[in-house]
């Protein structure tokens, strides 16, 4: 069919050439002599107008019959193929028009039945139809933003000498340890019912039940579960290649049924040897702001629809970070900022606490208005394999928290050191074992690393202003919801 | 500690500049006055050499003491971060050599326990040690063009104006059908049994067992699974963008312990709007050239080392497949050409049958000497969704074969007509209920659209020449296989 995207139509030349379009149609206004007919493909935001003169039409060999019993078909959401002639436009806002030459309609949508009319429809009525969503403004929107932030993410890290890592989905490891998991099997659960209901009858009791799932014979060999994260496995790579990101999905099994929280969401982790503490906080301020940066500067017409209709003043909020130097504070500096404003927090900040939303907030937005890093958070607070500073107290953890969200990224220096790490391990109940290859790590050939995550929909609900993370990913996953 | 990657200290010019050289050494050579390190950081197949020559050290400030205790602290596997002058090197097969100033070792591997020695090692050995082996020189070169493949394939379409799409993992959808699943739950399997065991006791009798697992009570309200493809929602998402693709991970439950299959691989899936089989079969050729034009022109050393040492000639049959036109033909012309070579195959052939590997091969690898597009096939053999041709027995389904391999991507024209496609689902036994958003695609502005599908593991073991499936993925997942 050959046909031409839109986004590629709208800054041609309109020198009269002939083209097709393609796409879904808009909106269709008619007076005595003149169609207007808007166009959409989702290729960009803009949609491209057709135009009928009914008295003067594009040339000598239009069909005016064949065209009106066409347009008869069209109501919004009809799929047409057009073809006609690229002229200037006179109406503002557009450079260019299509005068139509010949008309075709693919499929109707038939008003009575099509659920996205012409009218607002709310996010919560789009969720229900998320299958098309993509076909609005927002979704449209969303999903562009998506495509494109996932490419500056890969464009980012492939510049700088990184190797995307697929770090696995399915683990049998009891490592991760961030958070409640799902479990993968193909044992029939209707047949475990089946085989206590026949031991039961036979005098089992109920404490020997367990004995009645054999993993053994599950698909694995073994107990099996979605990732939490792939950091771990990511060292392996990052401590042979040097500069290593995983781009993926992982998996929480909360039953957190809120704006923030999904089941199953996407993760950047890179990892990086021969980085310290300071090299870290470097890449991830570097990196937020290119990310925001390829946001205002690629995206621009997407951005302008976010600023307007989403999230008033969303473009100066991101330039804003984008043009500032990240403050860079520790967590006992934080905490004392904090305690000066004491009664301004519900959660009453104390040297140990664990940051609040509140807090982190306050810090960003209210203190230094602008995008700050803290480090050295108290190790209690934080994750085993972050490196234990000289005090014994403190780690080098790094969370970067942005105004108007509070922490997009979360990260640290890794323990290199095996006897220390393996010291954590033990004292916080840990088995080992558990952990003998990423031990490993530190007894061949170990070296200083970091690290840090992004979650790909929190940097999305920044960047496009969505108030709900089940709106900036096409299908969302959350407890009871798995449609599609 | 701003070090910088081998890679473009072996591209910089010699001129005497002190550098930081960071990495793990391969190789350390020693004579009476000079010492040769060879050092890998994995960001390319070569490794940097560093330079001693004790009776003549790069300049009056080297302490020969220290470096000589540091020294006698590497082995193989040893990390280390050496300062150096890189002047030009007189080996050959090197432009550059660091010239070394300072020399600390990060961390030993201590020769008796370090499981990569410098003897070759065997790929199963390999892994066993999955989280060590991407320091090899095998391991290394594939996880760079793992990503460098991933890389390509996200250029390729966005500079096409596709979308990247997020379809999602988890599914409450029977509608796929593509394969064996894995359920994904946080019931309790153990109280499961438990409640068995309980209510056996109190006479439950065995048939009933299936009630006491409540999927109402399951994290998602119903029974759920790992996708098997992401095609039907990229479908969505394509009919209202116009372009999208997919890539991501995906999963098969099948028994399969052989060198092809893997329970979790990566999946690329394009969908395009407006592309019938025509312009489907033109872009596939586009992209499987690019990818393997990338290969060749963009990872030159690691392509050559799988040249030397894994397939002899994969460079050549790469670069074949790069330049040739691929021949379109329709199953009934290939089966044809098989029927006249029937006694050459353990499957005979004849019009209806599935193509096997070994009728693949002996197209693209016997009959035509180059790679193959065929379209086509009986209805029977392909899967639903596929457009019904106007003989009402074939539908317009593309399977592109390349010499050395058989079929590389699967894909079709989808079947945009409403009636057709309910038929087709009624015909086949499947229930329309399962289907009513994806049918809701062809109920409102139906498009034709087309796309495929392209295993990443697959392209990977065709673009290295490795043999095995689990060597091209970092942490494989097969029956009784989860380890890391």
């Amino acid at each position: 069919m050959k046909t031409q995207l839109i986004k590629d139509i709208l800054v041609s030349q309109p020198d009269g050439r002939t083209l097709t379009v393609c796409g879904w149609v808009r909106t269709k206004r008619e007076s005595k002599n003149l169609v207007f007919i808007q166009v959409n493909d989702g290729s960009c935001f803009a949609s491209v107008q057709l135009t009928l003169d009914r008295e003067n039409p594009a040339d000598a060999s239009v069909n005016l019959n064949s065209i009106e019993n066409e347009l008869k078909k069209i109501t919004t959401g009809a799929s047409i193929q057009a073809e006609g002639k690229l002229v200037p436009s006179p109406a503002s806002g557009q450079a260019v028009e299509v005068a139509l030459v010949s008309l075709t309609v693919l499929g109707e949508a038939p008003a009575d039945a099509y659920p996205l009319q012409k009218k607002n429809h709310s996010l919560e009525f789009l969720r229900e139809n998320a299958h098309l969503r993509a076909r609005t403004n927002t979704f449209g929107a969303v999903a562009r933003m998506r495509s494109q932030m996932a490419y500056a993410i890969h464009t980012f890290f492939q510049d700088r000498g990184f190797q995307y890592v697929h770090t696995p989905i399915i683990t049998a490891s009891d490592a991760e340890g961030a958070g409640e998991m799902f479990q993968v099997t193909t044992l029939s659960m209707e047949k475990i019912a089946e085989n206590g209901v026949s031991a039961g009858a036979k005098g089992m009791s109920a404490e020997k039940a367990a004995a009645l799932v054999d993993y053994g014979k599950d698909f694995f060999g073994k107990k099996a579960s979605l990732t939490v994260s792939g950091q771990l496995e990511a060292e392996t790579y990052a401590t042979a290649l040097s500069r290593v990101y995983t781009f993926g999905p992982t998996f929480r099994a909360e039953n957190s049924n809120t704006t923030r929280h999904l089941a199953e969401f996407w993760m950047i982790e890179p990892e990086i040897a021969f980085f310290d503490l300071n090299d870290n906080m470097d890449i991830a301020e570097e990196f937020v702001k290119y990310l925001l940066n390829w946001a205002l500067t690629k995206c621009t017409a997407d951005m302008q629809f976010f600023n307007d209709r989403i999230q008033k003043g969303i473009i100066d909020t991101l330039a804003h970070v984008v043009n500032s130097d990240f403050v860079r504070i520790t967590y006992t500096e934080a905490v004392a900022e904090l305690e000066k404003n004491a009664d301004k927090f519900e959660f009453k900040p104390y040297w140990g606490c664990d940051l609040q939303s509140e807090h982190e907030k306050f810090l960003t937005e209210v203190v230094y208005k602008r995008p700050v890093i803290v480090t050295g958070y108290p190790k209690e607070i934080k994750a085993f394999y972050m490196k234990l500073n000289e005090d014994g107290k403190t780690v080098r953890a790094m969370d970067v928290l942005v105004p108007g969200l509070g922490e997009i990224i979360g990260g640290s220096e890794r323990e290199a050191d095996y006897d220390v790490l393996l010291d954590r391990i033990r004292k916080l109940g840990l088995n080992p074992d558990d952990y003998r290859w990423y031990l490993d790590l530190r007894r061949f050939g170990s070296v200083p690393h970091s690290g840090f995550g992004l979650g790909f929909e929190r940097l999305l609900l920044y960047v496009t202003g969505m108030g709900n993370i089940r709106d900036v990913i096409p299908y969302p996953r959350a407890p009871k919801l798995a449609d599609f």
